[in-house]
Parts: C-alpha cells; structure tokens; sequence
C-alpha cells in the first residue's frame, strides 16, 4: 500500500530471520513498509554505531511488494541509514524493531540491538516500538505473537507516543495456553551473573566465552520480568533519558572545589 | 600500592590512548589498579558486548607496577572479563573509564563505550565514574582534568554512589583559561542530524561514512552541555533504569484487549 503511515521496519537477528518476517506481515497491509535491517545476526550489539568504518546497503527480496534493504552495520545504524540516506531526511510514522527471538526484559534492554533501534526512533521523534518473543530458537512459534503486534500497533497509530519515549513489548513464549493480556509494566532491577568458559585454541592460547545466567531478586509484581513469567505479555514505556534526577540533590552536597 | 582499594580502569579509546594513561597515572597511588581496556578503539560501540565470537586478553606493559591486559572486545566486554575471569568474580572498590578523547555529553551517554562501561559496572554494584575530555585529538591536553579525576573520585570513595547509577563527568578543552568549577547537571535534551557521505569504491560499488552535527536546542541552564560550553566540568548522575515511569498512566488508559 502506497497510502497510510510510513513504517520503517528493522530488527538485530538480521534480515533473514522469521522474527522481522513477521512483523513485516502484520504491518504491510497498515501503509507504506520500509524494511533496513543488519545483513548478520547482530544481537547485543546495544546502541553501538559504525564510526570507524563504513556501511554499505544492498536491496534484498525479502517479500513481495516490500522494499528491502540488508545493510552491514549494526541495527542503530539501520535506522540511521534508513533516515537520512533512503529517506532523505524524512521521519517514518513508526519504527517497529523485531521480532526479536528471545527476550530483552530489565536490563537487556541496554544490551539489546533490537531495543536499540526503538530508542533511536524515539530520540528521532518517531514513535517507536520493539518487540521480543521470549524463544531463542529459530524455528519459535511467532503465531500468538501477531495479535499483540496489531493491537500495540493500531494503540501507536491511534495514541501516539510521549515525548522521548518508545515501547519494549516482550512477549512470552507459546504454551499452547491464551495470553493472558497485556501489562504495562517497569523495567524489573535484574542483573547477570557471568562466567566465561576458557577453552584453548590448537596453539594452546586461551580464549574466553561470554556465559551468563540471568538473575532478578526483585519481587514487584508492577515488573515486566513478573509480567512474562507470569503469562503476561509486558509494555515498558522506555525513555533515553538516562539522568538519575533523583541523585542530583545528594551529589551537591559533595565538596567540589577543584585543586 | 597492595593495600586501599582494588580500582579497574578501562576505556573505549584502547589501552594506549594517552586519556587512559593520564586516569591511571591520577588514581594509582589510591591504591591497587587493574586496567582492562580494548586492544583498539572501540569508540561509539554503546553497551555491546560479544556473543558471537570469543574474547581474548594479552598482558600489556602499560605503566610500571600496573597489572593491564588488553582485550579483544568492547568496553563493556572488558569489565565483565575483569570481575569474571581475571577477578574471579571480586568487585572491584571502584571503576573509572576514560578519559576519553572527546565530549560524553547529552544522548553521547548512550553511543558512548567509555560511559557504557561506567554504566555496566553500576549494574555490578561498583562505584563506576567516566571520564571525558571535548578534545578528540590524540594530542589533546589532559592537564587541566587531572585535579577533577582527583577531586571527584576522592567524593566517590568518601561518599559512594547511589544504588543504580553511576557519574557521567565532561571536561571542558583547555583553553588556558581556568575551569570555572564543577557543575552537577542533567542530561541536555538535544539531537544528530546525522548525514551519509557517498562514496564509490574502484568497483562503481556505493559505501557510505556517517557524518553528523550535534545540536542542542535544550534552553536549560542545569543542562550538561551548557555547562561545558560555559568552563564548568559536568557531572551528571547517570542511571540504567531507562523506565519512563511519568509515561505509564497514560498507557494504562490504552485499549489492550488482544484478539
């Protein structure tokens, strides 16, 4: 459709997952989708951008009718190219970013390229929106994942979105059993305890690989980890303001005479 | 020095930047230092990490009587590598990164690999400080910050940081004129307007080199980026619960019947 809302579609699995086909399935009948999305997996990656380097698009066919464009960087840069190199300048109506194959509850949402992109819309203007399927597989069911895509969606559309903000949505992973709805939500105090399993290459140089172990000890239940657990899918309204306003007070207490 | 605090130094600008060595040089007599700090610079690579491939750390001669190890990762990586693998685990008593040649100011926080850093040792519960100097140059002056690393992680250690952040402090360029103090600020509202330089490569193929302006239209006075434009060093408590809480009333008046 060449009428209706510009979407600029991306996602960090890369262009060829069944995530972002996904989405682009439950958005292209709503108005005019344009996807840019990395060209490898790039999951992690967070908010980095290519600066030492350069970037490079190549169109893609990933759905009939759908301009395509695979791209070399990270799922920011994405959006950045997609803005002022496909677009010419011109804000899409909405971002979505995803279907992320797993989830990026609490903190994960600073490590999550997915998320990343939905903030970069934000601090664009652009109401934006990134979703995740608590399943890593990929072959996951995103079946019971596409109602809450058009009902979030059509809520965007019709709401808009509050300044600086965008939307992390995590959605559970497929039972068998109905959601049981949706749950605005905040970012639940979780952290990762890590490990890294040290193997040793053919020369016996040691190499190290990143393990982890996700870990929440918060007990609210107003949480998106509380949220999905639970069998709820999770709304975090996300902002990139990242001040602790509340610290400022202490931190003029603070002696700073510099000498 | 064996005994007072363990102190992990890291950066984005790699471990051979003269800003990381200037931090070193100011909190070594504080007590034991630790550097981890990337083989290369890893500026703009905001909070990723790498799962995708393996890491590595080679011991390096930075200083004398400093333990430093460079690794093959992203700023990030390096401090889970340090508490993990080389600290078994240990938190350190402090975490400085930096300083970084060039500004941290603003949205820069989330780009930033130098306050990525920062931020993911608050999420390992360790006082965490980035340090940032508006002078990219690799010949930049770092005199005039010495006294400021000092005074402000003297406050650290004195005082701690409330739970959950961490400091994002940005230095003005040495004009030869004296910093006029220390402000606690918050993070200015402010914006890219990015643009793509279009090149050809020998082949005829395009590529594509991010270029930016950095604007701010933010009119308030207690802004990180007017008090670096007006001599005063900005300290802004900088925190990883990115939740838009003032946003989530209004998303609960949302229709989010899912069918």
């Amino acid at each position: 459709m060449e009428q209706g809302p510009l979407i600029l579609v991306t996602n960090d699995d890369g262009i060829f997952a069944p995530g972002i086909r996904t989405l682009v399935q439950e958005v292209k009948a709503l108005g005019r989708v344009l996807v840019v999305a990395p060209d490898k997996p790039q999951s992690a990656m967070g908010h980095a951008i290519t600066i030492h380097s350069f970037l490079r698009l190549q169109r893609t066919d990933l759905m009939e009718g759908i301009e395509a464009w695979s791209c070399t960087g990270t799922p920011v840069d994405c959006v950045k190219l997609a803005i002022y190199k496909l677009l010419g300048g011109k804000r899409p109506d909405l971002l979505v970013s995803g279907i992320n194959h797993g989830a990026n509850i609490s903190i994960n949402v600073l490590y999550s390229g997915t998320m990343s992109a939905a903030v970069e819309g934000a601090m664009e203007g652009i109401p934006s929106v990134g979703f995740s399927l608590m399943d890593h597989g990929i072959e996951a069911d995103f079946s019971h994942v596409r109602p809450v895509v058009r009902n979030v969606v059509g809520n965007v559309l019709k709401h808009g979105m509050a300044a600086g903000t965008c939307l992390n949505v995590n959605v559970p992973k497929n039972t068998g059993e109905p959601l049981k709805g949706i749950r605005v939500c905040r970012q639940a105090k979780a952290n990762w305890e890590d490990e890294f399993e040290t193997r040793l290459d053919p020369g016996r140089k040691e190499y190290y690989w990143l393990k982890g172990e996700f870990k929440s000890e918060d007990q609210g239940h107003d949480t998106d980890v509380y949220a999905v657990n639970n069998g709820f899918v999770s709304i975090v309204p996300t902002q990139y303001d990242m001040t602790a306003h509340h610290a400022i007070a202490r931190l003029n207490t603070w002696d700073h005479a510099v000498g």
